[in-house]
């Protein structure tokens, strides 16, 4: 019994990563493509300049391309949105006004107190929110849940076993060196980034500083909205970087509670995580959420991002902080945890909780 | 009257770089090249594999490299040691026991309270510790300086003016992302840093953290020692990128006083900041130690790495920090004000006080 | 007594080359800037992404950029054009017909008989068609010159000493690795050339193939038209590879004479080359149009592509071919004389011989 | 009932592609590795800077490496050689000596008329020279097997079918664009190739001008040694370029045979070329040893390398070339096909063949 998904945006970055990982899956079939009305009408060979190692998997080849319309999608079981935001908005509420089950990468609706947002290997416990989501827009089988920006996933994989462990964090500074394909298609011109460093990317700081405080926090006590965290100081500096995939991530953080952990403590911590997606058995979840590194020079993006298949997060140099606690550097794989990989992920976690109802 | 330099490491990566600043230079002129017993005795063109963009100025190619022996640079005026720190520490104190003059970038002895750490547009007024050196090794006009690591050098020029105008840093917190040529040649295999990021440089940490703290504090009232800042805590944290020259650092500082100033206050402190070089006049001095750069996306290594020649740390992205109270971001280029030219500015600004006799 | 230029295409990549080039030019000063009509209108600073190192250049920083239309440019004395093809054909023509001077980078009108097509350090005697051109549009003043394909130029300076010392070039085989800065800005994206390398640029082969055979054809006697040459066969295979500036061509040659010069000859004739360009003293002209490398692993774009102020063709790896006469290696600097640089050394030469008046 | 393999050079870089690959073989098993003395008597994990993408498999981290001495590989039914040539001579002598079965990725012997040069994919009939190699060294089941230079490989597939169709080819024009993974570790200095082109690799012209003439000729009718192709002329042009895997070469041919196919001919015969390998069925053969790419841009390192898990070679650009008769474009992945996976997939023939008896 294979759910039948439907992607949308389907010809760019994102959606080409969806296409590759869902061509492989056992449970989830690809069913229907969506794209712009530039494309919709062409075979999606056509319609799409493929970017990814190998080639388009078979059964997409000659798919036709719709365009982004709910009743053209009705028979799918879940949505998988690759849209960029300037189209999410309004799309993803037509689909899920339609009843139909989104998972959406796009930031539009990260905000809302309504729709969780999930790192599948961190807070899955937020899919309580969809009943109430439900009743709003009185709905009987669609949802909404987001994923989370793609640096802001490998920063909370590695912060939610701390919090767990070690209670709330006080003050957490980030800084990032983030791989190119995070931009998209054509995304990044070699011109600006060769033997260069940009050391802004329009809205990520504000993204990784909000979206951490929610992904941490907890569902009010009536499970109808997500309360940020409040007593957590986050800095967050982003940087681009000559590197295709992967985004590494250099953190400070300092505990409320003192005296603090050792590092050793810290290594223990994040060695022996298990989340729930592992627990229920999700295909896509990896061994290890976390692989900890002994060496002094990991994680390093090209040797570390398909770890776990590109699930989990790779963490090492754990050591004390001069200024506050502890200091580490992690690396996530921006395309895969960072993005589609979270909404299969999330999806699965769906599935096994009875909340995808297939056809 | 032009003062005749002699330099060590003469083949190596920061050889190089003094041969080509030298090598157009109106008050210095190449004298002698020292390097390895094996290269010794060759032509400098036969003996050295030349990796700076152009050719090997011509007064040098010809020249025969010398032994690194201080007998054989006993008429020049200047030396200036690139050579590696495993043999440095030898080889500089032979040359300074023998009275010679020496601007060293190698790491050996920049702990040694005796022996000045000078980044030229930051603590020229260090210099003042060599009547006392000069008096513990019984020389007459010989003595040793030496200039700091690469990444500290940027973080000192920003910091500088800021310390002045506000007053003392409480906390500093800043993530590098340095250039391959900060490694020597053949130094990093493209095999490492192709695609990647390495999250480590052995003992750099250390450094940056050891001499900010030596380069920003005072000489005692004896002037026989430098003395550490105590009440500064920094945290460093070093990775290598795949940019060629040019290093660039995203720090976040807390100042002792509060209220704290504005970003914009900072702006204008850095933007106006005037050093002692340039006051004299030094030929290498740039026309602004500081260049402030407003666009949201600069500092770059390709676009700003040759600013003010390579004597200037550019700066951007100054805005307020979630955590402490300022963040912004800076660029360096590693071996010119990092290395080879802060070695000469430093001997400019010698001769200029007089420290410099020439035969 | 300075020329007044104005500048047509002059926010995009070969304009700002151009602007850069002129700003310190001797000779020629920067009077009117033109570029889309989404610019026209804004302060240069304000309509350009600049993407050369260094800042924009302090005179063009505040100039108004204008439209491209031949009334507003009247008061110049020479137009160097940077338009892209799908426009260049239109606005040059009407400049032309204004009696305006056009020095064109555009492969527009490259094809016209009429028109000289001129690598500077080549064939500027092909300069004598403007007397025919300025009859057919009557023109006082005016006349359209343009300047050659990147990869051409580069093939064009390494042969024109060879056909004229060894006669017939009977075949020539070229295979070229091209920098990205020849595909303009935004152009390649990062995602394509990362890691990577592109087998083929759009009509770069055809260019190659037809241009150099004008090139170095003659005038007819009337000199009313350029010949090709008839007796030449030329394969050309073009790739852009991972590099910013500086496209590498690897060349076999078969002459028509037999036997063939030996790689030796070869060397003798590159080395000694003179152009008339030289000759007659234009400031933009290279000490030596051909430098020739010696080491086995010369010419490298990163180290080469600047000598002679990226006005030279830097020659290596002369040697017999197994299946031809000769095989080396060139490199030139795509956007200096591949682009902009032949534009301002034509307009040189045109001052030179009188075919430039100013007013 | 499985192989057991030694390998030989195992902390290199073919080395540690030996392990990669053989680590998950259904037929063949790491029994042992060897290297250097300095690396003898470690654990494989703490002698080893492991490089390729994921981990160091886990039935190898714990081998402790052993000297290359053939009694402590005396029980290895297949030995592969990824030693360096400058040690490759005198061991791999030694093993065959000791009646070992060696495949070896070295340049040592494969000029020694009597080994046989094999490029799985295209001449496996020169396994017919073992009867009489083991009967001038006396060997009862041990012999030595050569596999190509990387670019050689790449080559000789495309042309082993078009020489089979068509006939003779005349003359061959081959310019490479290499990767740097074909230098080893360290290999190329990131500062040597970082924004650059190395237009020389040394001796690597000379291999692909003799080996392709090795691999395309035939046994002389005693099946006592290999012809060289006597009337065939190649000249081989070699470069490094900025990618990491996979090697892109630009190929020109004229037949002999006139008239000579058309490109759409030479498309169809290398799209249906199926070679011995697959046909009997081994493991590693991919589907199609030849992939041809109808898109312009195609093949590109970074998309095509890993065609057919590394063991496909893959074609486009097919056209006339105005010179010779056709010209294409080749990509190879040069540590798969190109190295490792040349020696296991020749091993697998030979185990096919019955020439490899297990113990």
């Amino acid at each position: 019994m294979k759910v039948k998904t439907g992607i949308l945006g389907a010809t760019g970055t994102v959606g080409q990563r969806f296409i590759e990982l869902l061509s492989k899956h056992p449970q989830f079939i690809i069913h229907s493509v969506g794209a712009s009305s530039r494309s919709a009408g062409k075979k999606y060979s056509e319609a799409t300049k493929w970017k990814i190692t190998g080639d388009i998997p078979e059964q997409v080849k000659n798919m036709i391309v719709k365009e982004c319309k709910a009743k053209l999608f009705g028979d799918c079981d879940v949505i998988f949105s690759g849209l960029d935001s300037d189209v999410a908005g309004e799309i993803e509420m037509e689909f899920l006004k339609a009843d139909l089950v989104v998972f959406s990468n796009a930031k539009n609706y990260r905000k809302d107190p309504m729709v969780p947002l999930i790192v599948p290997t961190v807070n899955p416990s937020h899919f309580n929110l969809i009943p109430h989501q439900r009743s709003i827009h009185t709905l009987k089988k669609g949802f909404l849940v987001t994923n989370s920006n793609c640096s802001t996933t490998g920063l909370v994989v590695a912060l939610k076993p701390l919090q767990e462990a070690f209670g709330p964090l006080e003050t957490i500074i980030v800084q990032t060196m983030q791989a190119i394909s995070g931009a998209g298609y054509p995304g990044v011109s070699s011109l600006d980034i060769f033997d260069n460093v940009i050391p802004f990317i329009s809205g990520e700081e504000e993204k990784m500083e909000y979206e951490t405080l929610k992904i941490l926090g907890d569902l009010n006590s009536d499970q109808t909205e997500c309360k940020l965290l409040d007593s957590t100081n986050i800095s967050a500096t982003c940087n681009r970087v000559p590197v295709i995939d992967g985004h590494t991530e250099c953190v400070s953080i300092k505990f409320k509670n003192q005296p603090s952990p050792t590092p050793q403590e810290i290594v223990n911590v994040l060695d022996s995580y298990v989340s729930e997606a592992q627990q229920i058995g999700c295909h896509s979840a990896p061994n290890k959420c976390i692989i900890v590194r002994h060496d002094d020079d990991r994680p390093q993006p090209r040797l570390d991002r398909n770890n776990g298949n590109g699930y989990s997060v790779t963490i090492g140099r754990v050591r004390k902080c001069n200024v506050f606690d502890i200091k580490f550097t992690l690396l996530v794989h921006n395309t895969i945890l960072g993005a589609a990989g979270s909404g299969i992920l999330n999806a699965e976690i769906a599935l096994a909780k009875g909340l995808l109802k297939t056809q």
